[in-house]
């Protein structure tokens, strides 16, 4: 029976490994009018074999769990867990030769998230983390414990999002309007590295949309063992994704909460 | 009497030990609302401690050249020679703990600049480029010649900005719009980095406005020398800042700038 801290050290040792052969595919100039030519897609082939790599190394340490990938889908385990890779989050950020990606591996016990890990290989850089536990960032032979920081109001928050383009939907552009524009300051382009400096204590708040389960499930404990908060819009589990927002201060989460949902922000006693 | 590449390498020794004394202010966690306290600002720490390294340096190499930085101003130099300094370029970056900042020296000879260097001492990475040479790229032991890559459509292109918040005036925003609604992709969070993955081939467009001449400067060789053209959006000079365009393609510029302008983008003869 392994504990969540072997489930995690074994997701990073994978983690690392897939970074290996996910390089070789990173800044790779391509035609970007080369419609036919060799089909070489770089980050479609740096997902498929990153995936194909913790899958390999699942399949040998824990035969009896699933594994939920984004790449190679759904394969029930008999035990209930459930290994949930996203082998490149971030792929505009890839493609562009931007840093702001990484590789993502979660374990799910059937009720909730275990252990996440973001690996980010061209910087070198890992977050990880176990439910309940410590919330750390490795790099070389450095190695720190991370608390979000206090921020209680949105007028002093530093926002961070992928891209403006993601909300499609006029509730969801609304809602996110909404809280630009109480906000210190936005900053664009984030995907899940921004999850991770949330967990520093360096950006305060994270609101996305449309995200996939895969794209979420390693920075829930990352997020929430630094003592951030993380959920849907409406407060609710975050696990099968969709609309996101994480607060680095649990405190900041109505009204960030009130604000996405559409409705009136409740004031705090002080103002 | 030093050629280009004497200047250039000296800006890189330079810049890559400014790093050296920016790298300690980098992620240190501050409370958001710490109004007064230490009154420890660590991104003005950094632009002040790197930026007077560079000076140091260059007062001693080259005590009759000009240095123009952002932090410390304006000393004329009895030499046509003026060293060009922009300590952190991407202060929000910097702040966050993101990655898309950078270090840039610039070095101009009264009519043009000679050659200019972008550090990002996190990542360890330098691109760097004299006038009419090459332009480079260095991590480690590593060094590749840069090329931007074709792409003569708008309708094609990967578009670059660091921020819609940038465009400040209706005319501005106007034409960023046009060029946004034609692009293929529009990735945010760039500052000098995006222009140096534009040099990289990875990137196609470069859009943004009232740059200060300390943020362009260095760029210019490294975007040129690679194949591509960096100037204002009505084609002038973009060496003492403004509203600025750079395009991997010199094909793709007059499309571009005649939609930043306003004007009616000329047809190329084949659409």
């Amino acid at each position: 029976m392994s504990t969540a801290d072997d489930y995690l050290e074994f997701a990073v040792r994978s983690v690392v490994a897939a970074g290996e052969v996910t390089l070789p595919h990173f800044r790779v100039p391509i035609a970007v009018d080369d419609k036919g030519g060799s089909g070489y897609d770089p980050v479609t082939a740096a997902d498929r074999d990153a995936e194909a790599v913790i899958r390999a190394a699942i399949a040998k340490a824990y035969p009896d769990h699933g594994i939920r990938g984004e790449e190679h889908g759904f394969e029930r385990g008999r035990s209930p867990y459930t290994w949930v890779i996203d082998p490149i989050d971030g792929t505009r950020s890839f493609i562009t030769g931007q840093l702001h990606w990484g590789m993502l591996v979660a374990l799910h016990d059937g009720a909730r998230v275990v252990c996440g890990v973001m690996h980010q290989p061209f910087v070198g850089e890992t977050w990880l983390a176990t439910a309940g536990g410590a919330s750390r960032w490795r790099r070389g032979g450095d190695e720190r414990v991370l608390r979000t920081r206090r921020c209680a109001r949105l007028a002093d928050a530093i926002v961070a999002c992928t891209t403006p383009d993601m909300f499609t939907t006029a509730r969801t552009r609304e809602g996110f309007s909404r809280v630009r524009d109480r906000a210190k300051l936005v900053r664009w382009g984030g995907d899940c590295y921004a999850y991770c400096l949330l967990a520093m204590g360096l950006i305060d708040v994270v609101v996305e949309s449309s995200l996939q389960a895969w794209a979420v499930q390693a920075l829930v404990p990352i997020v929430e063992s630094a003592g951030g908060v993380i959920s849907g819009w409406d407060g609710s589990s975050c696990d099968e994704g969709g609309d996101i927002v994480a607060c680095g201060d649990p405190a900041l989460a109505a009204e960030a909460r009130a604000l996405l949902s559409g409705d009136e922000p409740r004031r705090s006693p002080g103002s």
